[in-house]
């Protein structure tokens, strides 16, 4: 029995250093959280000193890449303990590729920066420079979800995903709607595009709100600023709603959207700061909780040690006994191998269905590597490049007015017709 | 750069020792599965001589005891090296609880061999232990196919498992069938058991053949023996369509019978040992790979650390352009950079179609996983014991004529009507 109850103790150890681990991720999430923040705010801000020509914003871009850079470093660290930290679990190889991405596109920051400072780039291709760094670091949060093996844990790292996820899609659609106001006029393509943007935010939000806590769903309900956000229906109504040729939008309507979409950003802000926090919180209790469990094993451990040193070997074992329940009293030896019995088996059941659970929140993920592979495919098939293929989805959605996860599922469904992808 | 490039490092060498795990995997899996086979012997020489009145097969027995004895040193020292290892992937701490559930089985061997020695039990209830016990050792095996993080191995491990789990079947089968024809009758729900025994271990076979290489199942195939295969077809339809009451069967046919399937359950036994083998060599295999690939890494970083010494930070960075071919010739520096960032796309590419893969082949796990969880959800809601749970599901696919798995789904499909289970 001794055996037995050792690798319920290794089991539980398991446990505790995934734990460890996901405390890791915790911090990692939270840090890159803040580093989207800000660089999405360096973007808004490089936007305006773009459009005009340097004259607006100079200081406040300053002093927002002064804070890029300090919360930069923080992620840097954090990645450098990723590294020199023991193995991870599972997807160690997909989060470490994730960060070979993003390293080089924060080394290539400085050089971004430059550029703007020279008004050597079009706000355009400001934005879809930072949205490409930003899309990076949210891959590397995606597959630190992905990665989770406690369920709980899971699932809060899925809402946290969703959450930062959603927050970005409203920070493009503040800056694609404050273009479209400020040009004073959109089309259908434009207005289709934005519909999508607000589509896919409140997608992201909704399954945020499915999969974390009831106290944080209730915080993100009741922090959204009512003013701002009826504002922001109201021009997204005007916007999405224009006869193209007809009613041109009013330019001046530029800077209460702006506002709006801001406030709203900024309220996004403190609930993902309270979902990192609440992460990292119930890891902690976990690893607290998981480790007095392994000291009660230890415990009853020490007992059947003092204990096996006078029994017999060949004792009656009650392993192939199944009737559990004897009416008569058995021996203390046979209770105790009984309860370690008992305890293997909750402790199998107990895992199996939290595996169970894993795998309803890692479904909720699956909606977007489906994506992923339908690009995958494009690009293998018609040798596009990333953006191309997602382009091509995106168009392909908007023209037949369906969702991007319906366009990549019947893009998968093609998949034997198309003759590059290699065949199991 | 060069912190990229170091991730990128970091990435295969999780790879590298996640197949070097996979390949101590692959070890214990072998030796299960020949503990497995001893057991399986075991049985049907202990059903004989308690069936004799140990009147026969008493020497056999002995020195098949030996045997097993023999195997089960070598299993408990993998076991021994797996808890002293370093941590392992994802489903680690199922991995030691399956373990963990199979030690005090192990423990109790002594005692039930001397209480067959004793002829103290029934030949059912002998049988029964020794499926018990070989259940528990081929959840091991399931965890590790289910823990595998390679897609090839995976696929491999699913394979074997699906292979040893049909063996076991068809185990069960010869001495469901032994019974059978020695007691000369057969009543309609042993003919529906029976069925239901041939059924499982096609499904089995056919999982196998699936998911193995193109060489083993040839094989497996031609390995088949073919006289042996014929009789056991006769005499299977012989037993399963006799008519009760008018048609007894024919006791002399038992021998027969227990030949048969004997020839066909050894020659099972070679093409286990051939996939254990090719199991270990593809681990082997993938793991030189890999290393030679991350050598090329580690070259590529000395180059461009002895390059870096003199590059400027701000040199203009080609992370944000999204031309990816330049048709002017680029700067050696340039050009490096461009080669990590395509290396780092395509291994992210490669661990995304990977994963995909990997999806595949664990769906063929599901089906299990899910008569697992209804069996769960019959324990916590008619607190049955886990053998009552497991024979209510196999009896009502029995009565209504269902396979196991279809049972089991409507029994999930009902959960949230069944108040024991905590909803999300």
């Amino acid at each position: 029995m001794n055996s037995g109850l050792t690798f319920l103790i290794a089991a539980r150890r398991c446990e505790i250093e995934e734990l460890d681990q996901l405390e890791h991720t915790g911090e990692l999430v939270g840090v890159i959280g803040r580093l989207v923040h800000a660089l999405q705010r360096e973007r808004g801000i490089s936007n305006v000193f773009l459009a005009s020509g340097g004259q607006r914003f100079a200081q406040q871009r300053d002093r927002q890449m002064a804070e890029c850079l300090a919360v930069e470093r923080e992620v840097r660290a954090t990645f450098d303990r990723l590294e020199t930290g023991v193995r991870r679990a599972g997807n160690g190889a997909r989060l470490f590729s994730r960060v070979a991405w993003v390293l080089p596109g924060l080394a290539a920051l400085p050089d971004l920066r430059r550029r703007i400072g020279a008004l050597a780039l079009q706000p355009e291709q400001a934005t879809a420079a930072f949205v490409k760094l930003i899309a990076g670091l949210l891959a590397v949060v995606f597959e630190a979800a992905d990665g989770a093996t406690d369920p709980e844990i899971s699932r809060l790292l899925v809402a946290m995903f969703n959450f930062m996820q959603g927050k970005e899609l409203a920070g493009q659609e503040r800056a694609f709607g404050s273009a479209a106001f400020a040009s004073g006029g959109i089309d259908a393509e434009r207005q289709q595009h934005w519909l999508h943007l607000i589509e896919s935010q409140e997608r992201c939000f909704q399954v945020f709100s499915d999969f974390s806590d009831a106290p944080l769903v209730a915080l993100w309900r009741g922090c959204q600023p009512k003013a701002a956000v009826a504002e922001r229906e109201r021009l997204r109504r005007t916007a999405t709603t224009a006869a193209p040729t007809h009613s041109p939008l009013d330019i001046e309507a530029s800077q209460s959207w702006f506002d709006a979409c801001s406030q709203c950003i900024d309220a996004m802000k403190d609930v993902e700061e309270r979902l990192a926090l609440h992460l990292r919180q119930r890891c902690t209790d976990k690893i607290a909780q998981s480790r007095s469990e392994l000291e009660g094993y230890r415990t009853l451990l020490d007992t059947l040690q003092a204990q096996s040193a006078r029994a017999d070997e060949l004792e009656p074992s009650i392993f192939f006994d199944d009737t559990s329940v004897d009416e008569v009293p058995v021996p203390y030896g046979r209770q105790l191998e009984r309860s370690i019995l008992d305890m293997v088996q909750e402790q199998s059941r107990r895992l199996q269905s939290m595996s169970d659970e894993l795998a309803t929140a890692r479904a909720a993920l699956n909606e977007r590597k489906l994506v992923e592979r339908a690009k995958g495919l494009l690009m293998a098939h018609r040798h596009l490049s990333e953006e191309e293929a997602h382009k091509m989805l995106r168009q392909t959605a908007m023209n037949q007015n369906r969702r991007l996860i319906e366009v990549a599922e019947s893009v998968l469904a093609l998949a034997e017709y198309l003759p590059e992808r290699p065949k199991r």
